[in-house]
């Protein structure tokens, strides 16, 4: 039986990581895999309930630890319901944003420990990482800069992540780095400055590196 | 200035928890104290929101761990919120239900470790325990007639808790039961079987050998 795959797509807003998960999977399907395209906070009906209600409100609506609970039981739903499930039946997962996005916003970002963002997951989750995570690089401006493009100006300001500073957001491409230079076996870091093929070629021969 | 004071009240469904709080609020200010009297989960707007959401759905609709973790995150907005605001400033605050439901419910009911449920207690919500909880101590048939009376059999259907078996019941509320066991110090077991004026009498004169 084929071994079951599990690749998450981490960057900060505007980095291209939707359109890099549908590469992947079509990359992985094109090999005959069964793909499961998902995405954090989600990947469940409950779990998308807890997206709208953190992702509505005001910046300071949830206590950072609130948060980090909120996030993590959203990641338990979907780890137990579909990712465990895939992976045991042999499937390739394909997740937009994982636990790498808890340790850089809620610990990076919101200053909660790192250890103990670790040690919730190992306890709650069931210590499951991902085989490979690909970090998109991209300065925030220019990360800034996209979202804007693809959301308007309006919407923008609806989402509450987004409407967070520039400053804010090169914090988080430095964590999403610093997780990179912590454990690179299981992380590439992606330049997601090019253009959308340039960016999917170096995403497709990360995935060939390790499958191959 | 008058010290805060924290009491908590527990019990199955159809002990006659919220009752009790409204007499022991109004017991407190004839005595000239600010109270605030809550509930738990829920207690501020992000909570209640996520009483909503866990309440509604099936029984099985959340794994039992992710449960936990938006319990303890309602809690953290709880205490972050209101209760330790109002502690600071000398009031009383009575809760309905506080940490011993979690301990009750998704320990000893869901079948969580309670060792793993006291630690997320005082890593997340920084080990914030009631001064006194009274435990309001009840069969769970007589519970379950109380609460069925009270919301009627059809939206008995729509409680998610209460639409969970006798069996289940008792074993909630010997879970209470052991939670004073273990520390009377902080717990009050009131036999709630009586009539409204009796259980009331005992949980005033519980008050005050705590304040007296």
């Amino acid at each position: 039986m084929v071994q079951g795959l599990f690749l998450a797509v981490e960057g900060i807003d505007g980095s291209g990581k939707s359109g890099i998960v549908g590469q992947l999977a079509a990359h992985l399907r094109r090999q005959g895999r069964e793909v499961v395209t998902t995405r954090e906070p989600g990947g469940t009906h409950e779990g998308e309930a807890l997206r709208a209600l953190l992702l509505s409100g005001a910046d300071d609506a949830w206590d950072p630890m609130a948060e980090l609970l909120l996030m993590t039981a959203a990641r338990v739903q979907h780890v137990r319901r579909v990712i465990a499930p895939a992976l045991a039946r042999g499937a390739a997962v394909v997740s937009d944003r994982f636990v790498g996005s808890t340790l850089a916003y809620q610990g990076t970002g919101r200053g909660l420990s790192e250890p103990f963002i670790r040690q919730l997951h190992a306890q709650a989750v069931g210590d499951l990482w991902p085989d490979l995570t690909l970090i998109l690089d991209l300065d925030a401006a220019t990360g800034l800069a996209r979202s804007r493009r693809r959301l308007g100006d309006a919407a923008l300001d609806e989402g509450r992540f987004e409407s967070l500073d520039l400053a804010f957001h090169e914090r988080i491409r430095a964590a999403f780095l610093a997780q990179a230079a912590r454990d690179p076996a299981r992380h590439t870091v992606i330049d997601a400055s090019g253009r959308p093929d340039q960016v999917c070629a170096l995403a497709l021969a990360a995935l060939d590196r390790l499958t191959g």
